[in-house]
């Protein structure tokens, strides 16, 4: 199947099978198709965290839209991201790519002095707002893994950043939620919106040519 | 090819060879990945602008960091968001889905009454930060289609938004640029990066279970 299948397959699914478990192998297909995903800089300013289990599971559903698709799918994916950048973060990102390429270290240090001198003329706050935005490359890239594996998925930013945050330890590692990804396979019967058409803006209306 | 093996083939390009073209065939492949991509509500809070014409790319590349990378690429897409919401617009999305469903309009105004108020209740700039983040998820979609018809892209903060708006009449169209995509075929002896190795921090470090 192509891309294009895969993408008019998938829909925010609305209700879990809870009874079925999405296995270990395909799990790692998609948390591979996210870390694959091309970022700023290819700094990768996230991480993300899988919660498979059920109690904590139940714990992080407190002020989250859709309690039950939280309780009943498979895995919860959490879409962190870097609270800030710092010069250490970006040399150890470097540091790797340089050993893993057999290069010197330091070998993209005109590269690295520059975006450094951007991120430390920014505020925490602007830091946080592009490193948001990456995870959402990550996001869309899991959701197109997941569906080339025939496994159900749903986006939600609505939920509590802070009850997330607290549960997982989250402040403690530099990292801060952004989005959620629930995982399973659809109740056909109660996931309405398996029987209803996939909607999207004509193309004329989306595209603007030039 | 799957998903993963195009993430790992591809890469942020940056040479291109002036004399290819990617064909309306493709490129309409690519932008139908990008329409299909999911966004929060369903509102799909942006467009792509196809910039073909070299004359405008050539004026587009004032404050770009690769000016060379701009002109030399068969096609640029202007990913530019929504510069707010507002209940007209969520109507007219609403109403496209239940004309499209075949059902009455106002059948989902009981979730859209939910999101006019949230949205309500938000200035111009938090509503810019949220359609801004779901460029990213089309963004990461329009590459991984590139990539499964092996065709180069590259994605970019680094340019001049204030240009880009001017020069394309984003602000008249209520809409911001957020990125651009370069599209085309790599020039193989200029692209250092085709031949260095892909660099990723390793799964363990990625990935945190809990």
């Amino acid at each position: 199947m192509s891309l294009i299948e895969d993408l008019k397959w998938r829909h925010a699914v609305k209700a879990y099978d809870s009874t079925k478990k999405v296995s270990q192998e395909d799990l790692n297909k998609i948390l591979e198709a996210a870390r694959l995903a091309p970022t700023s800089s290819g700094l990768q300013p996230f991480r993300v965290i899988v919660v498979e289990n059920q109690e904590l599971k139940e714990k992080m559903v407190q002020g989250a839209l859709n309690p039950e698709v939280m309780k009943d799918c498979s895995q919860v994916l959490v879409f962190a991201a870097w609270d800030s950048y710092s010069d250490a973060k970006i040399d150890k990102v470097y540091d790797h790519h340089t050993d893993v390429r057999d290069l010197p270290r330091g070998r993209f240090g005109s590269y690295t002095d520059q975006i450094k001198e951007l991120y430390n003329g920014q505020t925490k706050e602007e830091h946080f707002a592009h490193t948001a935005r990456q995870t959402y490359i990550a996001l869309g890239l899991a959701m197109a893994q997941a569906a080339e594996l025939k496994i159900d998925s749903t986006p939600a930013e609505g939920f509590s950043n802070e009850v997330v945050d607290e549960m997982l330890g989250l402040k403690e590692l530099g990292l801060r939620s952004v989005t959620l990804l629930y995982l399973g396979y659809r109740d056909l019967e109660k996931d309405y919106l398996s029987h209803m058409k996939k909607v999207r803006i004509p193309m004329e209306e989306f595209i603007i040519r030039k």
